[in-house]
């Protein structure tokens, strides 16, 4: 039985890792930490989940545990004071901000504007995608959790570019995401009034931040608008690429039909059938359904649950394969 | 052309006020306070409505105006002054909160546990529900609009009570509010993952502060139980009473057929038929239905919009009859 | 392994059964049939669930299986025939349905104005509620599986029926229900834009079938009021008791904490902290909150998500039972 | 007073546009069909907007009458006879269908793969988009309404194609609609628990029957991509151009700071603010936001109420100018 530790349990993230490893047979959890809910039971803020007492940062010791996860918002200034403390104590770490997640730190200062804040430990670490980066993952010991919205890009057009059928490097991905992606923070954006029954786009074009993780992952260039959608959870987006004029109907379903059958969690759909997010919401899949418009273009549309399998859930596979265990334990 | 002024013109009643009053044939509006936006246009916070230019409450002056609005947060320690300065330069006022509405300083002392901040104010002010107390209302210079829950109770009981149906004079108020009831200031209990896709009870039984109002007005014994909706506008209550074991179906149907006749915005359906929400959503109209259950027993169930019948409408109604204007003028 | 089939396996309740077994160890499922979609496979009604292949009824044999489930629409004509050959052919039934809830003939005739249709069957079955019933269940062939609304009134109620609390008989049920409740069947009551975004209540007093149910289960004479909420899953019940005058709240909040202690899936809350819909959405478990009012009188709130712990839940539960699992096998 | 009839009231086009002729001042409403509540009071359907009697449409005449509106579904076999009955009577004609849309009947045999069913009435119609064909408007018996996704690609384009600003004559138009759109029929795809907290595309790329329209009023290559948002009103379409190399942040401002100032229902943001669904909902007004992405490229927003602008409020606007009315009659 593995030791994990938890650093903000009480988010969105942090609730959802904890129902799933609450499920996970190989796991006990060692320590979970809440800045304004410490020293209150986990069930004062969420009944029945699990009756763990809520700790300080402060009173934490990563030693003996095996794996600690971070789901700090981003911008914590102590998330790399932790996570060095962490890897020093000999736990591997699953982070789940953007901190790691941008390999070269070059780009990390180009795109962020200042200098990445611990090269050291970013060069420790790899992008916790297991369907592209399974055997680094399995020898890492400092995993970046992916963003959510990059998943529903890097996997649909992963297959086409590696099959070369893009006539085009740049690509437009119109992103619809449930409202949890914007944590549990109060903000006017996420007040009740301001979000439901109603839709919006925002930061759309080159300024979304998981924007680099996209073009790193995939190698292009990409539009990306998000929206923000009136429902809790899920992503869904519609991915508009431009294909050498010589590829049919035939050719792109071969590519999807080939390119992810020994992947458990992630399903092609038959051509011109498209997946809802209903088909994944509280599951670890990702769906991607693809339908040719005309000679030289086709549609893309893949739904994720942003909290499992764009956080949570992918945060247990990388621990699964960290940790030695089957890589779908706990989230089937 | 009669001149109005808006205190708290950013709030979802400030803005439903601002809507309802731009069309509205007798008035302009002299002025539109916003404590974070002064400066702004309004149309900088909400686009269309209106491009007026939001001020501080510093800088307006109420002379010259002939009423005013003061749709301030609960517990706004200027309200008292404000309106004292609008009533001393000529203006009538309507006032949103709850200051004003409970008409007995010593019930108010007893229910809030202190003194009444202002009862020389509170002896000039009348019960805003126009239904009960138009004639009053019509010559008040300071006019307390109606809480959003009490309007549901009020008006469905009053008729039972006037032609002495019932049988106990506790009644149990099953009441479900959609959340623009709770404002536009942030708080955990309406941040969107919260509230959404959820439902919940809070403050039952003799705690909410609407009660009070609600006992006033109908002379009865009110067991109260408040529920958060997942829908912006709208409130929906479910009333239980016994009735006297000599009142039949017909009786209960005679009384509720003529109780409202002639009043232009409060409608009964016939007797087993019950409103919805979305009957009301947007209009000035308050919808009754009642069922009866069994012999001593009634269900009936109240709709009505919490912003406009139950907050903004109702203010416009109220200032119709301050004004002089038809009652139902900028509301059908 | 044991082997269960399904008939009726593409409603809400179906699809819920079929996510629930995937993840029970000990079962496998022998068949699932659907009527529309007979033919097709899971997949293609359902993505990533299940890729089984749906069957008409008349093509499956239910011998050599261990257990159906019948998930049929109320009052499907075949019902009675497809129980008695599971039986005859030695399998267990759960069913879904309201035919076998009501354990006197002679009440269902009344209730129901008909008489019962196999009584014989009738005679068999045990009302399917295991926190009442456990020992009769494990030792039962043919199951009824309780209502939704049922559970929300039958189990907060329970303990004040069994330690004599209670001043009256009659007590009053306010319930909210999640639209799933009314099935996949087309009807414009629960047409998107009936049903979105608005609230109603519907069949209140002494109408709606599942009230025998809680009648016959807590002994009491109930008024029952369900109202329709905009949202997928779940059921909240508001509950208004009149108590013994020598009740006071620590005797009420004495009993509760007693009440359900050796249940895995009945959670009692402190005394005033009510539970709200997303506590229970997705899980097995039911929560229940109280709080004095007054002397005299209580309200206690419940909380179910009406698919799983309403119905499939339930249903793989009473299944545990019958076949010698660990009765939280698959629903933790 | 000019007096008009309603051919299919009961629909949500249909009541959307009795509430908007109920505050017209110039109007009054002959008759409204309705086929399965002919004989009822509208008053049964939907308390409170009228008690006008519904009649079937054999019942009705409209000889005497200005004006008729026909809210049929699409196809609907007698709405030829309909239409040309009420010409012949003198009366001018608003048709919600997209029957009169397509101007050129070869267009319209090419893209519904049959031939026209009147040829000789689309010789007399409009397309109904006032902003662009007013003064033909003004002059036509027959006016065709235009389609709700359609005004969101083509009042936001045409200023870019009018200034000649576009470097590619194909345009990628993303769709998000609420589920109003799809009217009051039964369908499983409007059934509440298919829609309600999901999402999903529909339709994508060159099949929904829009885009005719779309291509002849812009004369642009449209790649379109529908969605279903579980909203029930608004649509929000994010657009993606390419620009001419020479076009910059200022010129795109100025070109669409011009193109609506004359207006009353079409507004234009300052550059980089994104307008919102609940920016339009209830109301006649579409709004429109711009952002350049990078050189050569931006994204156009815009919103606009289907139910208003995008059907009733467009017919009424249709109607003032057919009638000789103020053109924002009824409308602000």
């Amino acid at each position: 039985m593995a030791r994990v530790g938890i650093y903000g349990a009480t988010g969105y993230t942090g609730i959802e890792l904890l129902k799933l490893l609450s499920r996970h047979p190989e796991v006990e959890i060692a320590f979970a930490t809440a800045r304004s809910a410490a020293g209150q039971r986990l069930s004062d803020v969420f009944p029945i989940v699990s009756d763990l007492r809520l700790t300080a940062v402060e009173e934490v010791d990563p030693a003996g545990v095996d794996l600690v996860f971070t789901c700090l918002p981003h911008n914590t200034p102590d998330l790399i004071p932790i996570v060095q403390r962490a890897l020093d104590a000999g736990a591997k770490v699953v982070d789940f901000s953007d901190t790691f997640r941008i390999a070269d730190p070059a780009v990390y200062a180009a795109r962020r504007g200042k200098p990445h804040p611990a090269p050291e430990l970013l060069a420790l670490a790899v992008y916790g995608l297991p369907e592209l980066h399974r055997e680094r993952i399995r020898q890492s010991r400092l995993v970046a959790n992916t963003g959510c919205y990059p998943l529903t890009a890097i996997l649909p057009l992963a297959p086409l570019v590696r099959a070369g059928l893009l006539a085009d490097s740049t690509v437009i991905v119109d992103s619809k995401s449930g409202v949890s992606g914007a944590g549990r923070s109060l903000s006017l954006k996420t007040h009740f009034g301001e979000t439901h029954e109603t839709f919006s786009a925002y930061n759309v074009g080159r300024i979304h931040r998981h924007l680099v993780e996209m073009e790193q992952e995939t190698g292009l260039h990409i539009i990306f608008a998000p929206h923000l959608l009136p429902v809790f959870r899920g992503i869904l987006s519609t991915i508009y690429v431009n294909l050498k004029p010589e590829v049919d109907d035939a050719t792109l379903a071969a590519v999807y039909a080939d390119a992810y059958t020994a992947e458990p969690f992630i399903h092609v759909l038959p051509a011109g059938k498209l997946p809802e997010l209903r088909h994944v919401q509280h599951t670890n899949h990702l769906l991607i359904g693809h339908q040719m418009v005309e000679p030289g273009r086709a549609i893309v549309v893949a739904v994720v649950d942003n909290l499992v399998k764009g956080a949570s859930g992918q945060a247990v596979q990388n621990m699964n394969l960290m940790l030695g265990f089957a890589e779908t334990t706990g989230l089937l």
